[in-house]
């Protein structure tokens, strides 16, 4: 038989998950830094957790697991699959960190200190249709604080953006925007209850243009003069000004002191990279409350790598209502792929082995096994060839491991204690001892 | 709803997850430092890539994952819930480590340079019946060569054993045995054919002593003669006496000369904890050729902690013949019950947060907010308490974290540009400069 992988699923090689795993360390010690505690929940949840959770479309993209034995044996509607899932799987993979996150909280709410400051890096399953950049199993990086409204997290968590890109060498813009202030453009505008579809629309702008986003409006039965008022707002990213608009809107103005005391915040942190208004920013939004996040790289077109936002109810479908939270993801795939565009790679790319020892005759076999366990306890990477084969095969495999430094040990360098120490990257050669060689090869 | 946990799947609080960790990191530096590189594969294969891999058992316990859409629109065996699992089951969950590697290696012989080293640290599951500290989703911590026959593998991950050990602080007792010492033990006994039952029965000495074995021997119907010349070889913990019994078995001697090259080698090292030569140990067995690795704590009392060996057809079953290996396995859960229960954790277990600010008025939240920020800079964990609570409930928040320090501003502590910093193990309180906190608090 000839093995495959399944479509949308991946193997990582060394190199590409040393890359991989430089950017979720980053993220880690980042998260650490600010105090989001990590936790970790299991691949498997009840699939009534799950179900009714994602909207309908999730539903379908939920990977159901077959209970084990007879399954069948308590099936009752053998002619119909989708009443029949409930019946043969009580459990589904995990989809998202959310969902998850939210049943954690209810079933340990009596042992959590609040505000409860998480942060947790695990992989999710969706059975989406694959496509080129798309995959069935990814990772998902979350911080999340959970039981208070202080704006001090919306800064907090920026800061952390911040912060992981600043360390990850990757220029972005953090994009900000506030549920309220939408909901300020949508009561001036008079239309309060077409809020969701208005956000929609201008979400698009930069797709579609201004003349775009008015045909939108239109098609949801937004009138004229509405229209104009909402275009009319998308002029404006100067918070005193927009202000000047919203002084009839309760909710708009509080959406915009909010924003003050963050982006306040924010400048006394002085921040690396770009922190934005965007009164378009609105990135599904049915679920914020609040602050609205979005991440992108500033000097590679590429989709959004990172967002989140406060949301007031995340706990309410599992009982346990009136618990405020912000939260921001990090989407790792994406970065792995800004940053390989941009190459940002190249240090941490390299292998960690520092030299390979070559020996030329079965004697010389110990000799490379005890200096290498010195070296090793120094913490230097290092490796041997496991027996004396051909010196042309050796160096075939030295280059492959892609290795600075070959030592060779053969009859001379045995008798005299010694070792040829050949620089892959020059060519250079030289005899020196054994004791020296920890030094030569930094 | 009120929501809960499939049975047999773990939720990882904080506190649990950072011991973890530990023990994860830990090993992962040292697979690092020997040269063993990383690899990930999917959580979900073909599930014809791992039914009957496992065993008839393991076939059972694999989890199995529905197909998206009309799952029973090609099934057939509506009837037969056997027959119907592959056709409405294209996917199964990782069971271990080992046979995705497999197919990793022969899908990827073209682009790997033997020998290849590589490690690999993820979860796998099995649907297996629930009790006391068995789990359906464990980690699996892996080590293997493939593609050499050097005994210079078998010393390097023993001393992979010592060394994590070692660093974790737990003492071990490392035990090895050669599948072709046991293969002489048969020959000489003239029972060559059922080495495998006579492992299985020399395997249980310790449980049911000699007594029992011999039992044993009897049930698998191998004669007293046969019985007699096992039993004395199993009071031969020397390897020259063993070689003098050996004398008519070349398999036997064999697995003499390589445990002697092993052992020598490894002492060479100056192994920290203890290599015990021991003639019951098979571990299985069917799997293995050569060497058979089993790691135990040396004080507590439990079950194996760790265990590997040499096997020579790994990848035979996806078509590669003849690619010899030998690999080691970390029991991470297993691990951190010893740990645990040794005490061994209290100084990685503590929480990371050194120092919590306290805002006693809305004032200070921005002072303590950019303190923080400077702090941070610095990679020091703090946090704050996010708003001007009442003093005594942000001490029980303080309590609650555990936090061996916290900074109390007032008024007073504002305007002076000062700190009242309390010692929470102490109980001792100071006023100082906000400038000396980074210090104060180490």
């Amino acid at each position: 038989m000839k093995p495959s992988l399944p479509s949308g699923f991946r193997d990582f090689a060394p190199d590409v998950l040393r890359k991989r795993n430089y950017i979720f360390d980053t993220i880690k010690k980042v998260f650490n830094t600010f105090g989001y505690d990590p936790i970790e929940t299991p691949s498997l949840e009840n699939l009534n957790t799950l179900t009714g959770k994602y909207g309908e479309e999730g539903d379908t993209l939920l990977y159901k697991v077959l209970n084990s034995g007879d399954f069948l044996r308590k099936a009752k509607n053998i002619d119909n699959y989708l009443r029949l899932i409930p019946e043969i799987c009580d459990r589904g993979m995990r989809y998202d960190l959310t969902v998850p996150f939210a049943r954690y909280v209810v079933m340990n709410q009596t042992a959590i200190s609040f505000p409860f400051k998480r942060s947790q890096i695990q992989p999710v399953w969706r059975a989406e249709h694959t496509q080129r950049g798309r995959y069935r199993e990814f990772y998902q990086c979350d911080a999340d604080v959970i039981g208070s409204t202080s704006l001090v997290y919306e800064a907090e968590l920026i800061q952390i953006y911040d912060t992981v890109f600043s360390h990850l060498k990757l220029p972005v813009v953090i994009k900000i925007n506030n549920r309220k202030i939408l909901g300020g453009v949508a009561e001036i505008a008079g239309i309060p209850d077409k809020m969701q579809l208005m956000a929609t629309a201008i979400d698009k702008l930069d797709k579609i243009g201004l003349d775009g986003v008015k045909r939108e409006l239109q098609r949801f039965e937004i009138d004229e003069p509405a229209q104009n008022i909402i275009l009319s707002c998308l002029e404006i990213s100067n918070l005193q000004d927009l202000a000047v608009k919203f002084a009839p809107s309760e909710t708009g103005l509080k959406g915009i002191a909010e924003m003050q005391t963050v982006l306040e915040r924010s400048q006394k942190a002085s921040l690396t990279n770009v922190l934005e208004f965007e009164i378009t920013l609105a990135r599904g939004l049915s679920y914020y409350t609040g602050t609205i996040l979005e991440v992108k790289a500033r000097d590679i077109a590429y989709g959004s790598i990172g967002g989140g936002g406060r949301y007031d109810d995340l706990t309410g479908i599992f009982g346990l209502k009136g618990v405020s939270g912000v939260g921001i993801s990090f989407g790792a795939d994406r970065i792995y792929d800004v940053m390989e565009e941009a190459g940002l790679f190249a240090d941490t790319a390299k292998t960690a082995l520092r030299v390979l020892f070559l020996p030329m005759t079965e004697d010389a076999v110990d000799f490379c096994y005890e200096t290498m366990t010195a070296l090793r306890r120094k913490n230097i990477v290092c490796e041997m060839y496991p027996d004396a084969a051909k010196f042309q095969k050796q160096m075939k495999y030295a280059n492959a491991r892609e290795v600075p430094f070959v030592a060779i040990i053969g009859e001379d360098e045995l008798a005299a204690g010694e070792i040829t120490l050949k620089n892959m990257a020059t060519g250079a050669q030289e005899r020196i001892k054994t004791a020296d060689l920890s030094t030569k090869i930094y």
